[in-house]
């Protein structure tokens, strides 16, 4: 006899386990209910539509009920709610959003992709502001109509998760005034705090009032008031400030809700009860290196669960080896990547890490077009395995990550990571990748070839007037370099030796680390015990103060930064 | 006492471990030797300086004999021409070509980076002919300043391999006629047969006359005379046939030549003689995947082998893992990449394997500038380790290719593939990325749940009037499709399942085999058992067929080509 399979949900996860199932059984009838007018649209695509990229909102409709049904033989309820579910009878009770009419739908199997919702809290004044949020084509289009028609002038996003950063610059690529309102002191919390400054660098330069720290306490009309006491005024406010698993149907009939406050499924995505799995953005999974549970709602992700979904169906084996997590966006001019943890994640894990912070160019510098790439790896001390990476510049940093994130899968390690043979041409990259440079780097940390401090503590030794060592030329060092920071080129280190203190600690720097990092081994050679390479360098420097020294109107600890 | 340390040759590999032995021993001596007048310069970048994308040839030189010295310590020999090396005495004989006075030089150890010369055969007439190779920025220049002064016109290159086409490129960007000419049926040996006509057609739509399967047989004055009586007009020719490895010295002192012609060494790339090391293109080494022994004459390899000789000269442990050669390059508008094994090597060597070819979108179809990624994947039969992966397109595609490299550095398989947890937003790919999704093609050809075709197969198939299935909508087939295929779109396939063939087998094809994949699956459940997907569908076809069907005037086996 067929299998009845009902689909609660037809975006992404719910879509993709109709066809595999198809594709499994062509006997099985399949039914996918969607109480939106929408099956399988693309929602990671939303944001673009505001900037006009995708000029028309029923582009990013990627499925019709009618092209599934031919194609796939699978039938599609759009406009139907599923409201509740009786596991005893293994039956839905389904609404049809337009006639009003309930029925019934029984089941051999049920799958619940339901997706998460937008988190809108219940500040006051909210049901008089114009907010919207952005989590479906109609959301979306509703957006875009109301600052169009009503000729907004000043459009405010709170919450600088990736649907609020897209959403940020989709908007300012319209031409709309944008203020992104982040209650925590850095957007894209993905990333770490030193990395992350190159996005408000480019957020600030690209011309969006970015507020960090503050929150919003009152929308008043058109006005948003924050913590602070600043005032906003927004003809359009998007609320991006998260999103929450939809999990009320599940709650409903008794299925155990995880401490993320997702479903709990088991390693074949089964919920507590064998003939219901549950996929996607509603669902808790396991994180592979920390293994932790956690709620991770990623298109990638949804995908694989649903296929795995489909074949334990029909018992084929699936193994779950958990996520990882890796992601990237797009801001303006930069794109940025990561996988793994963070350095944030690993402290509060109680991992012993350590980190290394290098920027190298993306590709040979006598090439046109190459770029910095800041890259962040960070990995388990004294094992050397890769927790994360990080990278950030205006060129190929997916390609880094990603690489970061199949060695992470495959449990490689520093010592990995330097052997890795990776393609190499002029126009793609440096015969020593940035991948390798940052592993090099990380094992000479690991044997304690020098010894380092990063750029965030920079401040602080400038403050306590440390000796700092500009390792690079005196041209660079004349550009712009740090207050009070003695210039002794590489070139002249040699001869300069009676020069350095040797009672007391010893920062050296240069432009990107590799002539310091030289200086610093060469005065371990030569007695000196307590030398210190600073990670990331006067260009790091530069890009982790430029922001705060502007938005704070903070005195620079640099004469004059330098990005070049 | 401090070590002396003798290095012979001064690019990639032999300054790269100069630079490595300062930092782990200040005190050491250590002389660099190169008979021409650069250390260090760009070699892969070399090319780019024909089309003026380098302008001054002077840029090509990375490194100074003074900025060595000044910055590293390191004493450069320029112009000093090692001519024999005394094992007994450890010492070596130096010429320096300027003055004619040689001298001797003694040392600790002697680290061999004589790299590889351009093999140029002695083809008759070749003595009068206007010859060019490509080595060093002293060839580069003289090529260039010869077809700049003498207002060239037509320039030949002999020999599509790396050098050969990235030569070729920048001369027809500089606005010369090219001739490239190559012995085997095909560019870039690295990849195999179906994807590099890709190439083939991106090289004839940009206009280069490639020819293919001929060789020079002989050279008069500025005619160039082939192997088929074609004569090729040549103001210049570029000889790129190859190289060989730089192995008189070796020889001559008796340390041993592998079975490649390459200098032997150990797993710590020590020859027969403890305290001589070789590295970089002079050397031989172990594949990691097929076990053989190979030259590999690329940069990213000869700069792990100068540090990791440096390493073993000062007691700090390396281990060999082999290499799988990774490699990537950019012909014109396309960018091409591969690593591992080709088909064509695992045929050679007798390995049980199957390949996928596959066509998806490198970023989501709704964001403007997505392309074609043609992407191979090569995997171990029945094992499913992956062996080696190729791809082409305008987009990303050495991002793939390095994921599959980490992968198979990692020993992963094609269930580690699909697992993979790779970056997405809009910008960058897709959800299910192009690995991810060739892996799961890959699995279903392991599982048998369908079987495949090759695009290679196509033309023999039309041939002999095999029962072809185009699974695309009425529309696309009537833009252009196969001679006598039927048009049964996956749309309607069901319903016009009677007008199917049971007595024999059936082919299917649709754009890139996302349909004919769904069909193919739909057959086989329905009980037909001769189905066979064609790998690569329509588009694979057509641009496997196109560049012979325009450079043989061959009748086309497609109504209209389609490149969409």
């Amino acid at each position: 006899m067929s299998k009845k399979i009902l689909i609660v949900g037809g975006v992404a996860g719910g879509a993709s386990a109709a066809a595999r199932i198809r594709r499994l059984d062509e006997s099985a009838n399949i039914i996918v209910f969607e109480k939106g007018p929408h099956v399988s649209f693309s929602n990671c695509c939303l944001p673009y539509h505001l900037s006009g990229q995708i000029e028309n909102h029923e582009e990013l409709v990627l499925m019709t009920p009618d092209k599934f049904f031919n194609q796939y033989n699978i039938n599609t309820r759009i406009y139907n709610e599923v409201l509740s579910i009786d596991r005893e009878n293994k039956s839905i009770k389904v609404k049809n959003v337009v006639t009003g009419k309930t029925y019934e739908e029984g089941y051999d199997k049920l799958i619940l992709s339901p997706g998460a919702n937008a988190i809108v809290p219940p500040i006051e004044g909210i049901e008089d502001a114009k907010t919207f949020v952005v989590k479906n084509v109609v959301d979306i289009a509703k957006l875009n109509q109301f600052i169009t028609s009503k000729n907004a002038t000043n459009v405010s996003v709170v919450g600088a998760g990736f649907i609020g950063m897209e959403v940020a610059e989709n908007l300012k690529e319209a031409g709309y005034n944008v203020t992104l309102i982040e209650a925590a002191n850095q957007v894209m919390r993905t990333f770490d705090e030193d990395m992350v400054q190159i996005l408000h660098k480019e957020l600030f330069d690209q011309g969006i009032n970015l507020i960090l720290g503050d929150k919003v306490t009152k929308f008043n009309n058109s006005d948003i008031v924050l913590e602070s006491g600043k005032i906003v005024q927004s003809d359009a406010v998007v609320m991006a400030i998260g999103v929450k698993p939809e999990v009320t149907l599940a709650k409903e009939c008794g299925l155990e809700i995880g401490e993320t406050g997702a479903l709990k499924v088991d390693s074949n995505y089964r919920t507590i009860d064998k003939d219901i799995y549950a996929v996607g953005d509603a669902i808790e999974v396991t994180n592979a290196i920390s293994r932790k549970i956690q709620h991770l709602p990623l298109a990638g992700p949804a995908q694989k669960q649903a296929r795995a979904v489909a074949d334990h169906i029909y018992g084929l084996p699936v193994k779950n080896t958990g996520y990882i997590g890796s992601s990237c966006i797009k801001v303006f001019d930069y794109n940025a990547a990561c996988t793994g943890l963070t350095e944030a994640q690993c402290k509060n894990l109680g991992i012993n890490y350590d980190s290394v912070y290098v920027i190298p160019q993306d590709k040979v510098g006598l090439m046109p077009d190459n770029n910095h790439l800041h890259f962040k790896l960070i990995f388990e001390v004294p094992t050397g395995k890769v927790l994360g990476a990080q990278s950030i510049g205006k060129g190929n940093v997916d390609k880094r990550v990603d690489i970061v994130a199949t060695l992470i899968k495959m449990g490689g390690d520093i010592d990995d990571l330097r052997d890795l043979e990776l393609c190499y041409a002029p126009p793609f990259g440096t015969a020593k990748d940035a991948v390798n440079h940052a592993a090099l780097v990380a094992l000479n940390i690991m044997n304690n070839t020098f010894k380092q401090v990063h750029v965030s503590d920079v401040r602080k030794l400038v403050e306590e007037n440390a000796y700092i060592i500009d390792a690079r030329e005196k041209n660079e060092y004349e550009e712009g370099h740090i207050i009070n920071a003695v210039n002794i080129p590489l070139s002249e280190i040699r001869n300069r030796i009676d020069e350095i203190p040797t009672d007391k600690p010893v920062y050296i720097h240069c432009r990107s680390a590799q002539r310091s990092y030289n200086a610093s081994v060469l005065l371990g050679h030569l007695g000196f015990e307590n030398i210190y390479n600073i990670s990331g360098s006067f260009l790091g420097i530069c890009f982790y103060e430029y922001f705060r020294d502007k938005s704070e109107n903070r005195k620079p600890i640099v004469t004059n930064y330098n990005f070049k």
